[in-house]
């Protein structure tokens, strides 16, 4: 399907400016090159990257201005991945079929090289030093003042008010009782926030006016909460072979989740109201917005 | 002495704007606010904070746009202690005397409250919404190219190729036999990284002209090595009263450093002559170097 092909090529564009981004494997000090790469090529869906490029085509054409901030995106979200599996938090052994960051080189590298790739996502968006090609669209097509503001959404939306808040409120909430509303909380901060900021970057790249970013604002919000309800289904029915990692944590860990307090059912429902109401906030768009709607419907229904 | 005193007053507002800055100790959710604080406010000496405000008092007098870098910096300054001090780290139970952050915080708050202060310091340098008089300054003085230089430089600094690969670079030392080479290595990634990116930061903030920047570069070499001379002094033969901690731990880790390898007294030697060094190339700036040559005279000859 032709959507799904411009959408890989896209993918196919992350994956090697984030290649070229990265310091290379065999660069010194090397455990900590090679423990970046091990966890940033483990088989990431790229959902954020696709979100803030696909954010940008809704204003205009020039989306490639946006490779640097979507390969941000991503080290931000690899990184917090990789801090959240550390045996002081989830304590995952497992990630994408693969041993986790600190089970494949220890935990002082595992927690060196997530501070390595957060700090690596602001370089990407600020330093011309960086000699690569998408790097010098950005340098040359962006305003700076534009580049601040999508500093301050990505820094916003990955510190204390947005996912950290969400990843101590999430630890502090396992054990307990927990209410739909305190749910929500969490669900809003530690997985929506970063949805909302490559929503919003794209927009800003995409020199949108301030009611396009509005728009995407409010598509974002039931986005953000059918992305974590249909993580929180894939725990309970997933195919562990296409996840690559075990299922039924939350209930190992006395997880509440949405499908824990309301039943999978009543979660499902949820989940389809999210769905026909994050399309119908693209609507606006129109024609513009047809692989936006792909994007949305995979996310989704998708099964891994 | 009037030098100290003013001295003193920059490092008031330091602490003033830092507080600021800062979510409230009482901000949900307030725990990772509260570990964030602690460390903060854990009585640091505040030195690279005032290398980035007398590096741009070299240049002009409004040296207080210089405010919110010198907080980014010592937020990352801050964050990085905190995780070198995990137990994966190097395991550090106190600190300036008080429980390090993960006995006060627990592992998991610890790890996170870093990652926090880390992305508040990028924050601080672009954001607009934080409605503090130093940001109001700096949002309305530094012109946006400036500010996207001054993150690049602390990020550049704080990154994979800086401080992170000092202190991956450390940790793999441990126990082994290290030359001198690497051991210079280590320090100028771990310790000078961040000192040489404070001065440059100053002198950015300041309207250094480029032989400006190229001079500070050059008086940050000597003055970043012979910071970390000393804290291997001062773990041999230091107050620990003074200093809030054990001394000697170099040793019990096994851990090379200029004085192992050398002596005390080669060791001091050299620190004798990187300060020679050091202020040698301060000698250009004159009269208004005077607070950068009083600094400078305290890293080299500090007792805690």
């Amino acid at each position: 399907m032709n959507v799904r092909h411009h959408w890989n090529e896209i993918i196919d564009l992350v994956e090697k400016a984030l290649d070229a981004f990265l310091p290379g494997a065999g660069e010194y000090p090397r455990k900590i090159n090679e423990a970046m790469r091990y966890s940033v090529f483990a088989g990431g869906k790229r959902i954020r990257p696709l979100l803030i490029i696909l954010a940008a085509t809704l204003f205009n054409d020039k989306w490639q201005r946006a490779l640097p901030a979507a390969c941000a995106l991503e080290l931000i979200h690899t990184y917090s991945l990789i801090h959240d599996d550390l045996p002081a938090m989830d304590d995952d052994d497992f990630r994408r079929g693969k041993p986790t960051a600190h089970r494949a080189f220890g935990e002082a590298a595992a927690i060196l090289s997530g501070d390595a790739l957060l700090t690596l996502a602001f370089s990407l968006l600020c330093d011309d030093s960086l000699q690569d090609a998408y790097s010098e669209i950005y340098r040359q097509e962006v305003p700076p003042a534009v580049k601040l503001r999508v500093i301050a959404e990505l820094a916003g939306a990955a510190g204390v008010r947005g996912m950290i808040a969400g990843q101590i409120l999430d630890l502090e909430a396992e054990g307990r009782i927990v209410e739909i509303e305190m749910l929500n909380e969490i669900n809003t901060r530690k997985t929506g926030a970063l949805i909302t900021a490559a929503l919003r970057c794209g927009a800003l790249l995409g020199e949108a006016p301030e009611r396009g970013l509005q728009q995407l604002s409010k598509y974002a919000l039931p986005l953000g909460r059918g992305f974590q309800i249909v993580d929180d289904l894939l725990d309970l029915e997933g195919d562990e072979a296409k996840m690559g990692k075990q299922k039924g944590m939350d209930k190992i860990r006395d997880k509440a989740t949405i499908v824990s307090l309301c039943g999978a059912a009543a979660a499902k429902e949820l989940r389809d109201n999210l769905y026909r109401e994050a399309i119908s906030e693209l609507a606006v768009f129109g024609e513009r917005a047809i692989m936006l709607q792909e994007l949305t419907c995979f996310i989704f229904y998708r099964d891994y």
